[in-house]
């Protein structure tokens, strides 16, 4: 299994860094047949939202997911279906401590890929069914990662935690503000985590849920623990599901994608637009030709946007407009929900009197008019741009 | 504030139990301006829901719901608005621990109503948050309450619980296994809670939240822990409420109403269809003349049913049923919702060769036409039965 090579921003100033993602829950807590990690949210596996968060950040080199054996199969369907980068599938193991380490392996042994991946300093582990974790904490468990050896992600805790004594009595709780509960993302120091997987008892391996636990134990490393945001929640329950697909859908609305082939004027459109809807919308930027790379539109659509700006400087775009709508069309998106297409005519020229004739209008309205059918909302905008 | 008298069915062998709601909550950590327990959910506020299925619980006598000041106009025109029964709002304090010690003096002093309520034998403490709460667990916990004094429902932890030390590191982490997470409902005889309350400093009062706490600390009573359904969980966070919406959306396509005013009928034809659709759907069924029960109508649609089984042993009852749909109509429910109504005649006569007639069927045809265009869907049923 080789990971696919993809691009890379720039990022913040954190050491060479690949994830590994446990996928291998059974989902018995769901209630469902399917385990949770594979549930469709709005037509997508939910993997696959956590896998897009990662490879959206730049400086994660590697996504390692850990499935069960049987999964393999259905997981490699959800990369390839919505093209994503970087991913090495692993088989898992039967508990949750032995499919994290057999994702690290990857690593140092030959035992689940035919050629070593290159080792990172820091590898952070995180859950595949917490599809909202944003750059913002990765980056700090990071970090703190490269500082303490290891770090981790918590939460206050939400109800008391309480002991019971054999009889099934209360014997007593918790001061609340005393403890807080463990999420992920997590952290480590590669050596150090990999070290303690390999000291670890078959004890700790088969019962054993938390990795902080295991750098404390066998390296004496006190993680440290870092605030996390609400956004960090775990889908356990089918309530949760309901709360995942809403926040998505939530999301989607909020979210616009620029497109253009205008060169410069990429970074200018998305950082202005982004500068005025900053609290309201999530502004996505991309340089691409519509009449040229389907494919990378494919890419683009295959996140369920559902708003378009399209910038160009020709007289008039109907035509390569109309491939983005093909490709939506293909997506099955304005099926489910209306897509708004707005068309930005920037005109750059010195010619004051620039204006639109009358029989380019009546195409674009008519342009229009055959798409509302569609599902599919088409503005036109024409600026005058000096 | 008096609560009002309401039926209250022969329920199992559970002692005189009241029921206190704690409402109080500013909701800060939903991050919008309405405490959560206002917060609307298919048109209804969470704490409506909440009150409902205390209500809906024969043994419970009393149902205190404490808010804060500002909110008990708010919650007394929720009361009114959704006819909910056997409720005494009562002011609460300025932390948990106050508002649900107000609830209780409802009980004991004059402090807060101008007569006494009849103290309970038991006392259910319960979240107004919390609306999912099935009649099984509260039965159970009231029931271990009067064994053991006092009772709470408890949940697997979802998270590994952690203890950090003073620099922000891991100190240790909790083994799993050994803890649990202390939910609602709790239940406690009344004389304990009211006494661990009446001992209790102020600092407990001020930064504790755990009733099963001051039951142990001041009276030295052991909880008796229940294990609960994942049903009991809170409403938190922004997530949670979506959760809640869907959930109560699934409910209510699940549910279905009988209504009849052939006395005999309402037992009978309500316990077949609910053991011959058991595991699919739930069925209310009530005794109640279309044509004259306005006010109980009303209260049936304010639980927003979207299901109606009419059951009549007349030969046509279209004009009976025109009330119950402008019931509907006047509710809106129509607009967000298909309701479906289903009119049952039910032909008890002796007479084999009964049948409709012509005329009669082209009436209720149209009646259903136009009930169509409303969003009601109409279907009808002639039963020959003896």
């Amino acid at each position: 299994m080789e990971p696919s090579s993809g691009s890379r921003d720039a990022g913040p100033a954190v050491p060479p860094v690949a994830a590994v993602l446990p996928a291998g829950g059974s989902g018995e807590r769901l209630g469902g047949a399917t385990p949770k990690q594979f549930c469709a949210l709005q037509g997508r596996p939910l993997v696959s939202y956590t896998v897009q968060a990662m490879e959206r950040i730049g400086w994660i080199s590697d996504i390692i997911v850990v499935v069960s054996p049987e999964n393999i199969e259905t997981m490699k369907s959800i990369i390839e279906k919505y093209g994503h980068k970087r991913v090495t599938v692993v088989k898992g193991g039967i508990t949750r401590h032995r499919s994290i380490f057999n994702g690290l392996k990857v690593f140092a042994e030959n035992e689940f890929s035919n050629h070593l991946l290159q080792k990172p300093e820091v590898v952070i582990i995180h859950d595949a069914v917490r599809p909202f974790v944003e750059e913002d904490i990765l980056s700090k468990v990071a970090m703190a990662a490269k500082e303490h050896g290891a770090a981790g992600a918590v939460r206050p805790l939400v109800s008391t935690v309480i002991a019971s004594a054999a009889d099934g009595c209360l014997d007593h709780s918790l001061e609340r503000a005393r403890y807080r509960a463990s999420e992920m993302p997590q952290a480590f120091l590669f050596d150090i985590i990999y070290e303690a997987y390999q000291q670890c008892t078959d004890y700790d391996l088969d019962y054993g849920t938390e990795c902080l636990h295991l750098a404390l134990k066998y390296c004496k490393t006190n993680a440290k623990l870092i605030e996390g945001t609400a956004d960090l929640w775990k889908v356990t329950y089918k309530r949760d599901l309901y709360a995942a697909e809403s926040i998505i859908k939530d999301n989607l609305s909020e979210q616009v994608c620029v497109i253009t082939d205008v060169k410069e004027m990429v970074a200018q459109v998305g950082s202005l637009l982004h500068e005025s809807l900053q609290s309201q919308i999530k502004v996505e930027a991309m340089s691409a030709s519509l009449s040229k790379n389907a494919s990378h539109l494919q890419n683009i659509l295959s996140g369920h946007c559902y708003n378009f700006v399209c910038v160009n400087d020709k007289k008039c775009a109907i035509q390569e407009t109309q491939q983005l709508v093909d490709v939506l069309e293909r997506s099955n998106i304005p099926l489910l929900y209306p897509v708004v297409l707005i068309l930005v005519h920037l005109d750059v020229s010195e010619n004051i009197s620039f204006s639109i004739g009358m029989e380019e209008l009546t195409r674009i309205k008519k342009f229009a008019r055959e798409l509302k059918k569609k599902n599919i909302l088409v503005y036109g905008l024409l600026i005058q741009y000096k």
